[in-house]
């Protein structure tokens, strides 16, 4: 019989719902020794009727408007903080010190100081936890990193990701309120934390630590109406925001995310150009991985040179990291499936498994690039990071 | 608070499974007077321990051994017919009779005979029933008939699908057993009523009867070794089938299915050209789909000439069907959504919503044309459909 | 010193200006033992003005208005036919009985007959011959050949091949004068001559002989104003024509072809699954061959699983056929090479080079298949061909 | 009748085949009041067989191996400077000073002083000039210009361009000879002057001028065997080179070039997103331009929402630029033909048409951007250019 893991969930927006279905589907695919109970979900009390919607969709046993209360229900062994940026440290430290399990949304803190305490706490507390950064589950992104190892870049060149949205371009998207993202009061920064922190998660998961930076960030939209007074208001956090970098194994890396790229949804995109092949993902097709193989990872033997080119690998069937939990091939999962996945792998990491990346600790290193890449736009200078690996 | 609607499902396989899926998630995405309580699910004895695996994993109350009993049970009002082929026309005619309402997966039937002995029996029981041509819930199929409703292709000339696999090239994949599709015993038909029923069902539904067929099959791998008995058996459906069609409206239709298409996994394509525009949809890269605007449906006003071009419109957005269920713009949903989809519509129509479509009686139609195919390709000659139309 | 080839061309149309191109330019790019010298071209009397232009912006020594004329003239060595098809078979017959080399544009004929008088004219005369399927040489094209040559597509199972445009949707767009290619009297046929000879053409070459097929041709417009008297006549050719097949070698193929695909501007593709591999080519994007690798063709072993997807091969580089002429890997040719390479191949078979391929033998062989495609469709019914290979 | 030009053509190597096949093919598509002549090629002594196999296989009636006597000869009146970089200025300045009309292969020269006297040159001598900045003319970047033009794309937010090559990873390449270009004694700069100077170029172009930037070269490689001496040498020129750039008009740019980058050949791609809509460019696809058209130019109104998508718009039709002088829709030219148009639209310059783009003047300024690109990646900071504009 499946132990069963009793879940508080900080949190009833879209990520609530994200981490809220990853919870009821993860036994449906995977087999596991854990098994989450929905105990109670938290939201604020002037939201009361969209909370318990909330509730009834996704089967909770009960709600909470005190956060802090929730967190302290003996009932209750992991808490999943899926809230607003502005609450994840004090919901993450109160959690550690309660001695819970923590499942932490990205970006891990508002900045670099907050994560840095939240890392401490967790540390302290010895408590098992995770950052969702959930892009490393989509099977394409796995498999990219699984080339990787598997010898068939070889030396990296060159790295690139974009993470570009069109979303915010109108001025007359408000400020606050849902869109607590466009404020800087709730989420700390904009496309940096929101966006460019999976860019860079992803990044040096696959390539390795950043050694410098030089960036550049933007406000295309000066001043926005807030979405509960009306009132307009300037708005504080980058629009778009860019950056060079070298990294520590001497390849070079470009950055760019925004919300104000017309036409590019969720255009979160990576390649790496290495010495026996590259690689290439693009979440708007997220099925597929792009591969050019050029020689061989054993022998370094070049394929025949008129076959070369890029191959649009289907990333769908059971070969393929995840694929054997789900369909047949030729058959997709979605974005929510990246939710499962992980959480899946954090319940295998509770039972035994391989320990879960990224935990706390490794996204307050994210945390430190984002900082290095704010800091270096304000200042107009190359900023280098210090050298701490990240796994 | 919703209604419960207790299922009853005969069948565990990968048809099973997507099925308890969409019931599973159906409340969790669409806001329903109906919620599906999972009652019981049904396995042949010899299966036991692979039948309560699946209890356990997607949560039935019970199982059952005997089908024929489970459609008989009083605290079951819905029967969801999700085992191999041949089963299709006893359990959908005793669930008729015990007056259930029905969910059946598709194909209807082994033949045109069974399915319209089928048809006859609801029709007699007067039960509310479906079937499961899940692609029509596809949002970017559901936009690729929209998109014919609003006009916007006008006059049709040409249609043009495929349902292209490769998964049963090597002749060491055995008959039988879970490969009952390669059985005509078990299955009916090859690729005529696995992938080319769907790909006439959407046909029909995007553009109308068809009135002619000419038809060729193939049978590529002649003997494999049966998956039970490992004895060598004689190959008898159909591993490829094509046809060509003339349409009632004037328009021609060209039709491809086959498992031995190297390099294609789940290849079902469709495409229409109209007067006014076309539109194009791949499975295999299921969140697109492509349209050509060339004028538009009101005043037939050509679109400026150096500005036409097909467009991959992403049908990840709020505007596009079903996508308001799910998650933001540029957030995939995978194949296991568009059995939800079709559930969500199920309920819906039970509860006064639009008619469900298509119903055992349009699948009635399919399952002619089907017939038809299969007829001119083994008597060599253009085929002439009787004129039932289908919604 | 290049020896010199006195050219005649015939046409001074679309064509006429393709094959004049190619006489001028096929001497840059390929080091070659003939050298052609633009002697005459020849245009209709009541068009001499524009017959001028063209033999000034081609550079023509001299012009005539009498093809018999021309064809006879003792300086001229090579009589190109580049005019409406219902001059070729004259054309010709009057170069072969007058001993000069011919170039031909395709389709070879206005139907079999004709065809084979023109076969059986030049075997009589002895003299060198070709017939301009400009697309076998196409670099890509001429991959997917080299490819299968290889063994890496292996046993063929299937065959796929469109031909589509969209220009003759309109009703108002006329019959006869520059669009002769809508005037039976003129075409012989409409796609089938036009358009599915290129891709009969490629299918034997590529798949072996057709052994069977079942066609269907429609006219959408069944009268247009006449370019030149304006007057309504009835629309004699066919529009639109799709064939199925099945190949000697066991594989099965489907055609189609049609110039009311809204959307497709000059889409020629191809597409051949087979045991090892698969490829695919789209001639609106020329410069790339899609090639699906399985497994190898001397070791049969298999590819990686997870490593196996479609590979969009750029092929521009030195190793590609015929891109060692040009420019450098990543640097396009166009459309109009295709014909360049023709003709450098051509001169290369005058000068002890392989024999070219497709000669008016072979092209006989293309017409044969149209003709039986023709045949089908008319009488309805399948329709076998004789065992004539073709190289 | 249309009047000669005598040219005489520094260069016989690839730019030199490219641009003695425009002057050949220049007068079979475009009708132009002046008709080239080619008189004389320049090559090296030492090369003597080379240009003269150069000189049989383009048709030029005489060789030098003098380039300043060949500048100077009397039956000459355009200077083509297709020669290696460190050349330019010493010919352009020579050919200016003898009055003659002046076509220049791009990059302009080594560096900003030497483009500052080449510019201050031909000032003063007052005579015709332009720099081959040839993707200009490509038809589907001509397209993206027009809509730009036509305010398709807005207020314009984000450019970025990369131009991506591979064919240096290989340690065994050697330095110097043929391959001069990574020889900074023949080159100036690496991919700086060889590809960025080409983005740069279509950037200012197309999305006006940069304002700053911040720059990081690389080098790789360190040390190569030199072509002719077989020495291992210093490589001195960038091996890649990024930058970040934030534009006049306030949008910011991504800037990208390389030679390592596997599996990219002539990956020259550029995309502006702008309020109304976004266009995007690969010169590995040159026959496409993408188009997301988001809003009309003149209302202001958007799109149906459910329609919106990147346009894969194929630029053949007679409406694109350029097109109309070629073959058919669907039929695509290369590489090549952008140095046809180039030379169509000097000449056209030069008999009273629209003053021909860029110029020596115009280059000049593009020179400033790399230097300032190259001086920033030194220096470790942000350099600002001064204002400047380009037309």
């Amino acid at each position: 019989m499946a132990k069963t893991i009793n879940v508080g969930l900080l949190g009833s927006g879209f990520m609530g719902r994200a981490h809220a279905n990853a919870y009821n589907q993860v036994n449906h695919f995977f087999e596991l020794a854990y098994k989450p109970v929905l105990k109670a979900c938290y939201g604020r009390a002037q939201n009361i009727e969209r909370l318990k919607a909330f509730q009834r969709m996704w089967g909770f046993e009960s709600i909470e408007t005190d956060w802090k209360k929730l967190i302290l229900r003996d009932d209750i062994g992991l808490i999943d903080v899926a809230a607003p940026n502005f609450l994840h440290r004090g919901m993450v430290i109160a959690a550690a010190e309660a001695g819970k399990i923590i499942v932490c949304e990205k970006p891990l803190a508002m900045n670099l100081r907050e994560a840095a305490e939240m890392a401490e706490a967790v540390e302290k507390a010895g408590v098992a936890n995770m950052v969702m950064f959930n892009y490393r589950r989509m099977p394409a992104v796995a498999l990219f990193k699984q080339l990787v190892l598997e010898g068939r870049t070889g030396r990296p060149f060159h790295y690139r990701a974009l993470y570009n949205q069109d979303y915010t371009i109108s001025q007359s998207v408000p400020l606050g309120g849902p869109l607590w993202r466009l404020d800087a009061g709730a989420a700390g920064s904009g496309v940096t934390g929101d966006l460019l922190a999976h860019s860079i998660d992803t990044a040096e998961w696959i390539n390795g630590p950043i050694a410098k930076v030089t960036a550049h960030t933007e406000i295309f939209v000066k001043e926005r109406p807030h979405a509960e007074t009306g009132k307009m208001e300037a708005v504080t956090i980058d629009d778009a925001c860019m950056f060079l970098a070298v990294f520590e194994n001497g390849s070079t890396g470009t950055f760019e995310s925004t919300r104000y790229a017309r036409g590019r949804k969720n255009y979160n995109t990576m390649e790496l150009n290495g010495e026996k092949g590259a690689a290439y993902f693009n979440l708007e097709e997220p099925e597929y991985l792009q591969f050019f193989r050029y020689a061989d990872p054993g022998t370094g033997k070049k394929i025949e040179d008129h076959l070369t080119g890029w191959q649009r690998i289907l990333v769908t069937s059971r070969e393929h990291p995840y694929m054997d939990k789900y369909w047949v091939p030729g058959a997709t999962i979605g974005y929510e499936h990246t939710f499962i996945n992980s959480i899946a792998d954090f319940f295998k990491s509770l039972d035994g498994g391989p320990p879960f990346q990224p935990d706390i600790k490794a996204a307050l290193r994210t945390q430190e690039v984002c900082d290095a890449v704010l800091r270096s736009a304000k200042e107009g200078r190359w900023v280098r990071l210090s050298g701490a690996g990240q796994p």
